[in-house]
């Protein structure tokens, strides 16, 4: 009989939100009469914008023509989409970014996956804690880590606590780390990180010859003009890090997919024979060798997102998600609650009432008012005794979520 | 200096596809008053259908409505594609498949290239000679393989030669290997497995503990009644064998993707302990951890694949590229080209002239006839002296390839 990778034996219970998709599922299941409000899974709400629809009808239609027809495209994106993205995230900001370092992929989810696929099985990783899954996961599937441990942690993971006590602002790794995966804006804290505390991690990255992975999903969720939206707004970023965007947030492309990522061709890597090997060319190949390319019609709705009116519209939807953030803050900071995020971020990250357990409070939730959060310890033993909200509920609902947690 | 992948750096060359396009791009850079012919990448060229179009332009109408709008997804895919699926593909070929046993992904590519995640690192893999690439690339990469040897094989690899001394029907593995792939219709040379045949591989992986990938893209292709579509149709092949489907040539999703694998759950594999444990749950962890779901605008139209009118207006399509296959092979044929393939499948396998090498014979076609085929010594050593020609083309460029050809 086959042999599995017994790696994924290692993984703590289900991914965390089909864990809570379960629990849900079962309330609901025994009390369909009531009501539920969702803003855990960080999932948007509001509706494609008009500029992205129209373009994604237009580019169908296209494909049911013969002169309009696409079949395979670039694997890497086509370059009407990856020329806008240079033009508007890097080059108005001041960052030269070439059509090559720039890849465009189905979601930030498979890209922050794939990743490590390019690194040596044996380098070490570290991670925020409490941090996306998604990070460790696939680094405990490919078999860089150990067994988990009695705290929660991963043997063989540096882990890197964002608590109440350092403000959520993570220190650099107390042992020497190859691959830093960094969020900021951060999910699940909601937090950012100024321009001299990123300036501080490129340094210590070249320093310590690290690679930083850069998530930076939210971004456009920064109000504050001081705070970096790129990594590469660092001097000397492009010789230590990889960038993860998406379109999902920023867009509400989480039902169509479509993210990037950029490799900066400085970046390099090391053989065991000391060769040097730039991480671009590693990626290329992953990416033409197991991966076709992005939907015609999705790469034409994210490219209508860099139009004039396309960035009016997702404007408005930004600040919406922004004002719901606002109300959150405020209406739980009002009922004695304690808040962090959610000012540069989608995310409001609360210390949960009378020490109660992340999941404690999940449940309490859920059955006396309706709400579905994300528990905090779902991303991490620091985690525990905290509680994500999402700012991207309707309106409606993130006024009666308020109300009902009042009420608790 | 963080370590890479070395297993990359035993890659060889380029991936075909792309070395291809280097080719082709400096020839018609050098000569822009020529008109190519593309028979080579195995693209297709008909426009999405009117069934597919529509149900896709009213997605996307959808997910601009508050009522109508779709974010996150199952990973797994939408219950209303899959249930589509499971009657149309096998539900009504009498193979009973369960709602979760089938996952939809963006592309076979994927599928293909990811699967081989969740078995043992230390599984030795079989693969025919001539081979999609994919398949090889992807365990060299993960680490499974040695290096190139002189023979243009990996190490550690098991090779099943397809021949023209054994009719392109390969031998079961001489050593004993763990994970099998293979592909019917073929891909690259066109040949399909008769039921007895498959009948022949079931027992075979039974008898000695392996798992069959079975990659099924080009099903829709098959002519003959008597060729099973599915291997579930052999009796016992839901305990060995993994199928991947594709829309991509189905339905001309190339541009559009959208694929899915079926897992069986009495599909096992053992842990070095000898504990039991079904593949199918390994990839749904997978499948929910690195990817995100296919975009519903896709799905939907896939769909609209299934529906009365939509089968009618693909199968008009999958018409059109058999006529073309038939074209091909009776215009060679009758210039004296020795012909494979091409009955139940749209690639047309055919022995180079004058004992050319595939990629001299391809270097040929281009420059004296502006053709593009593909160099069989690009699917393995076997295909040394072979060349693909893909039946989707347009109509008038097939037969003006026909006549280029002839005239050389």
């Amino acid at each position: 009989m086959t042999r599995i990778n017994e790696n994924y034996l290692k993984l703590k219970a289900g991914y965390l939100f089909p864990e809570i998709g379960r629990r849900v599922k079962a309330y609901s299941d025994a009390n369909a009469d009531k009501r539920i409000i969702r803003l855990g899974i960080g999932d948007v709400t509001l509706p494609l914008v008009p500029s992205i629809v129209n373009a994604m009808v237009e580019a169908a239609k296209e494909m049911g023509t013969p002169g309009g027809f696409h079949g395979y495209g670039p694997e890497q994106g086509y370059s009407f989409l990856i020329n806008k993205i240079i033009e508007h995230d890097y080059t108005k900001r001041g960052v030269k970014i070439s059509e090559d370092e720039v890849f465009v992929s189905d979601g930030s989810k498979c890209d922050a996956g794939n990743i490590q696929e390019i690194f040596s099985l044996d380098s070490k990783i570290a991670v925020v804690d409490p941090v996306y899954p998604v990070y460790v996961d696939t680094n405990v599937m490919a078999g860089r880590t150990g067994e988990v441990n009695a705290h929660g942690h991963y043997e063989n993971i540096v882990y890197m606590p964002a608590t109440e006590a350092n403000n959520f602002e993570p220190e650099f790794p107390k042992e020497k780390a190859d691959i830093i995966y960094l969020c900021y804006p951060n999910n699940p804290t909601g937090m950012v990180a100024t321009k001299e505390r990123l300036a501080e991690w490129v340094a210590f990255a070249h320093k310590s010859g690290s690679i930083i992975l850069f998530d930076s999903a939210y971004e456009s969720f920064i109000q504050d003009p001081t705070i970096p939206k790129s990594i590469y707004e660092i001097e000397g970023a492009k010789e230590v890090a990889i960038e993860f965007r998406s379109f999902s947030k920023t867009a509400g492309f989480t039902g169509t997919r479509c993210a990037y990522i950029v490799i900066p061709k400085e970046l390099k890597g090391k053989t065991s024979k000391g060769e040097e090997i730039s991480f671009n060319s590693l990626w290329s190949r992953r990416h033409t060798t197991k991966f076709n390319g992005v939907s015609y019609v999705t790469q034409k709705g994210a490219e209508a997102v860099f139009s004039a009116q396309g960035q009016k519209e997702i404007g408005e939807q930004i600040s919406y998600y922004m004002e719901n953030a606002r109300l959150i803050r405020e209406g739980l900071g009002a009922s004695g609650y304690k808040i962090f995020g959610g000012l540069n971020a989608p995310y409001i990250w609360l210390k949960t009432p009378r020490n109660l357990k992340s999941w404690e409070f999940f449940d309490e939730l859920l059955s006396k008012a309706q709400i579905v959060g994300t528990p905090g310890s779902g991303f991490g033993p620091a985690g525990e005794g905290y509680f994500r909200l999402s700012a991207f509920g309707k309106r409606e609902d993130v006024l009666s979520a308020i109300e009902r947690i009042q009420k608790i």
